[in-house]
């Protein structure tokens, strides 16, 4: 290992790339650490990601599941730790140096990657510009735009077969975003809107959820994957298994031979770790995740520490962990303690091990599944359960409060806040291609 | 005035052009007569405007100060009332049809106009470009994605020059908006985001309010005005009075002779309404409102209302009244009464008088001006009426109480729930155009 480099008060410094779980938890454990910190991240928000389904289906708005990284850590100017807005390019291990797509590089003595994941289209990228994914604010509320314009496109337009293709809705992937995705959906068709419109029966609107495996949440135990599904299709959700996605295309998804004419796909399968491999020509699994000791270092590189999603750590099973925020939280956390044992002297931390306190999945209303090591829960119980336990983490006090107002005030009344259409008012093109405005007659718009 | 044709139910059809304040008061006072009602809306959300700048300025969401309109106006298959999202593009008076940029046209048995207006650019729609204007929710959530983004810049640039440009903040137009504007700004710069970063002092930004005539507030009392001033300066904003903006560019802006270099310049002078004197080929008034009598009817056509910012209608005093919400609210309400009459033979309501129920302005945390008739408040009083009120007129339960919430929590913590940048994280250029990244040296980033 190098010696440490001073900086001017001879503290190190330590770059951490991603302000997600896994960054943020690295730099909360780095605070009473004698080290300067540089978070830099692309966004200026901390994202909590398991509640961004609600954004996309209108339920919360975006101020209530993210907050600004700076406040979050207490940035400042007296502080050994700055937030950089900006995306990284790549980085030169020879030099130290993390490059950036605005301004100069940044050296560092540790680096932690922590760049995350998004959705992987299989190799069909192209497939993208039809079914967009669910991972950042924007995407969600551009899935939200894309969901309500397609209701208010079936009010106005004649055509019936237009009117069903406008009114199908299909998710792809039966993890956990997929199935609350579906299941927010119902919600919002079934309940939410039901009164709102004229010409249309928004109750009647089809949503299709679609699996390539036998099962959906196949995290869960087998009797908790069965539950979901009758949950789902007693809230009027279509669960195709079996289901690989064949193709995407303009106003079409064609899936398990069967093809759906629909310009509402949304996509929440696969998972892709971000490119960084790239960035060090380093090993990396077919999830494009790099493979790290189970110290998170680099081969060849102690300087440098990958952890989250966009890392391959090797469990005790022989098992890599999965994609998950608790599992990038105490990843961060652990490194962390490392550097920190590093620079005091003191005797490191061992290697990883993720101390699994259970997972939990939210179907609909009333209705959600836990796993607690051996316990499985299901139904209403695991659903509170659930609602406690993410507006219990949900980061900053404000937060908490808003939201248990606007999900209390929903569960009473079915509404959904956040109904809002922004953004262009255009629609993505069905297919076939509707008709001309030209074409239409006069027409009484009550009569049809 | 033409015989009323039958619809199915017998029931004649009104529509109305726009879901603001007067289109909604029209609709709602509608519900109870025997009438079929038809609104049509670019957008799918009623938006509480008043609050718009808070939006900008991060302290509300989106979500926060709209609501869908079909939710507001419960909509539904039983019910007398259809609402389109669609845009307008023209009316045939011959045939009473409303074009439509999307579906056929639609029929009408009278009309109600409540398109609204818009800033005006004096003739120079080319500064837009450079200087955009609040009046969506996607303005207000541009605003404040570019406000965000200057300081996350300025954080990271390293040349003195460029970090100022970035810092400093021109806001057009002495009226309620622009004071507010500017009052939000200065806060959010001087108490919210002061300590968030490592290498700018946010609350060295500066603020400027730009005003072509010799006061602020000018629909208040002089000393109001007056007050508005110092008040303003004592928050740091410097205000330029009789400082007509003469040019706007790419990185700069031109007032009263002098020339601020900035990419942050916001426009919130001038009234223009929408433009449907030219659907009607009718004559406009200078802000381009369509002069109509006291019974708010097209000249020729009495089964034409056009009410609102786009409407000039002339009161007891000789002078059209002014464009606000609440004499746009009362136009509405008083033609759906003319149009009750008519359909049950009852005898109509006379001309259209504005009962004045006062105007309210804030300038800060616990600064705000208002008058009512005589009386004329200022100060912490004024402040909490102002906030009561807004929270008061605000559309559905559940806006109220989060909009509470956050209030409270900001004004107790001075932190701002809504720092969200969205959309691109590119900024406008600055003037000059800054160095390229390839010229920038290795730096460490906390020693500048």
């Amino acid at each position: 290992m190098q010696a440490i480099p001073d900086t001017r008060d001879g503290r190190p410094r330590v770059v951490i790339i991603g302000g997600g779980f896994g960054g943020l938890s690295a730099a909360r454990a780095l605070a009473s650490a004698p080290v300067r910190v540089t978070l830099i991240d692309r966004r200026n928000h901390h994202l909590f990601q398991p509640l961004l389904y609600q954004v996309a289906t209108a339920a919360l708005s975006p101020a209530d599941i993210a907050v600004p990284i700076r406040g979050v850590l207490g940035t400042g100017r007296e502080e050994g730790l700055e937030v950089f807005l900006d995306e990284v390019t790549g980085v030169d291990l020879e030099k130290r140096l993390v490059n950036l797509r605005t301004d100069g590089p940044v050296a560092y003595d540790r680096l932690i990657v922590a760049a995350g994941s998004r959705y992987s289209y299989f190799g069909h990228d192209e497939w993208q510009a039809h079914a967009p994914s669910l991972k950042s604010l924007d995407d969600a509320t551009e899935i939200r735009r894309r969901i309500l314009l397609a209701f208010e496109r079936a009010e106005t337009v004649k055509d019936p077969e237009e009117r069903r293709r406008l009114l199908t809705f299909v998710v792809v992937g039966g993890g956990p975003t997929g199935v609350e995705m579906a299941g927010a959906m119902a919600e919002l068709a079934k309940a939410t809107l039901r009164q709102d419109f004229s010409h249309i029966d928004p109750a009647g609107a089809r949503i299709i959820l679609v699996e390539a495996i036998d099962e959906l949440l196949s995290a869960f135990t087998d009797s908790q994957s069965a539950y979901t599904c009758e949950a789902l299709s007693k809230m009027g959700v279509e669960v195709r298994l079996k289901s690989p996605v064949e193709a995407v295309g303009p106003g079409f998804v064609r899936f398990g031979g069967e093809t759906v004419e629909t310009p509402n796909v949304f996509w929440c399968a696969g998972v892709q770790a971000e490119p960084v491999a790239g960035w060090f020509g380093a090993a990396a699994d077919k999830q494009g995740r790099v493979v790290v000791d189970a110290q998170m270092r680099l081969p060849g590189h102690p300087d440098v520490f990958v952890i989250g999603d966009a890392a391959s750590v090797t469990g005790p099973d022989g098992k890599p962990y999965p994609a998950l925020a608790p599992v990038a939280k105490q990843q961060g956390a652990h490194v962390a303690a490392i550097i920190a044992a590093e620079m005091t002297g003191e005797p490191a931390p061992g290697p990883f091990r993720y101390r699994d306190w259970g997972t939990m999945a939210t179907i609909g209303r009333s209705a959600a599944v836990g796993k607690f090591g051996k316990f499985a829960v299901k139904g209403f119980f695991a659903w509170v359960l659930w609602g406690l336990v993410h507006v219990g983490y949900l980061v900053g006090f404000r937060n908490r409060i808003v939201v248990l107002v606007n999900w209390f005030w929903q569960w009473l009344t079915y509404r959904k806040g956040a109904r809002l259409i922004t953004g262009s008012p255009r629609l993505p093109p069905t297919h076939p291609p509707r008709k001309l405005r030209d074409e239409a007659p006069a027409r009484s718009t009550l009569d049809s």
